[in-house]
């Protein structure tokens, strides 16, 4: 792991859980979007500046997750992201989501740097690459 | 009323539910999309014909809602599409969701159509409007 | 307006929004139920408090929504909560989310008090009741 | 794979995509539980049978998945559904998404089945076990 140390935190509404009374599983990808984008905004890039300026976005490539013990209502949440690997267009990241320092869920996330057109794989730019590399 | 006669037959699943045991409020507008669509398609009328040949789209203007009674997981419900008026731009819609005869959702929607690319409003293509009125 | 003072920020981003490039509809709607859960929070009332101390929680009963302009991705939202009316078991609230002091959505949201369990009205717990009139 | 010829299909509407114009990630795990949910209606056990005669429902308990090309609005997709393994608790699942017989999505999902009560791992019901068995 290259670094480890953002964490977003995330308070869980009803709108995230289902009838089984819990967190419903597709949500905690939903939570980690936030923890992503919030972890990026962080370094310096916005969704408007990866667009705009560097006309590029990310889309998720692959994820593999393990639900450990599930989220209930109005847990708060911390959704963590810390990178692994940094290629010329790929990202590999590890996010864990915690609930008063239990572990609930355990992720590793393969993000694709496209063009914001195209959609087609595209170099993540000098600069970013950079920023990752110094926090890693 | 002009016409009361499509309906959607949608069936409720964990991912529709909250905690609560019921569905969640902001999941019937969902359902309503659904069967606004399913209605443009039976009219001739999908996606891609109003984006691509007719460079427009349909954006939600205003909705009113009702809650009557709570659907649960398993439901399977009809989700009906009446007009009630046709303007220029502005299409008035009455939806009602049902579980076996049961009223349980009661909504009135105002649609606007946009330019796909400037989301400013533009008159409803002639050929829509026609069949429109026709089924009315 | 009894009280128009509470407000929660909310960040917008791509699980927010749809293929028109501005956010879904009825997103809006969850981003309210974030907004009134945080309020109730703000006067001692999260939801295990109602749910486990007084048995209840609120389901909303009725909804009128305006939408006047889209929020896109990565916009900073406020969204606030303002009572209009508090009855036996039921709260008249207004919500409106604005973004840089620009009002994009303008709402009227009826919520009722219900038994956990049951599902049926119930009434309004008093301390909660005197807290809502107290920051009326 | 012991069986492979369940496959729901499931058409694409505004609130399953993004503004990156393509199917939203976590939407596609929702896709594949409507799946699940019909294969096991299709066997003779709907989630009322499962959660109130046998008293049991079943959680996601990990899942891969690849996402090799995006889905996008107006799509229609075939969702498909493949035991791989049966175990005490568990079954594994191959999991497929295609759109005219173009591989969009590929996930391998193990499912667990709990107590409906306490979310505690249970034995799967001996005649789903059979069931599940035979059309394998």
């Amino acid at each position: 792991m290259l670094n480890d140390n953002f964490s977003l935190p995330i308070r869980v509404y009803y709108q995230d859980t289902d009838a089984g009374g819990v967190v419903y599983h597709s949500t905690y990808l939903n939570f980690m979007e936030r923890a992503r984008y919030e972890w990026l905004r962080a370094l310096g890039f916005n969704v408007h500046a990866l667009s705009e300026v560097h006309k590029i976005l990310f889309m998720v490539r692959a994820l593999e997750i393990e639900y450990l013990k599930p989220a209930v209502l109005d847990d708060l949440l911390q959704v963590s992201v810390a990178v692994t690997e940094v290629g010329g267009s790929r990202i590999a990241l590890l996010q864990e989501i915690t609930c008063n320092h239990v572990k609930l869920v355990n992720a590793t996330v393969q993000v694709v740097c496209v063009g914001a057109e195209t959609l087609k794989p595209a170099r993540i730019p000098a600069p970013l690459r950079e920023k990752i590399r110094k926090v890693a």
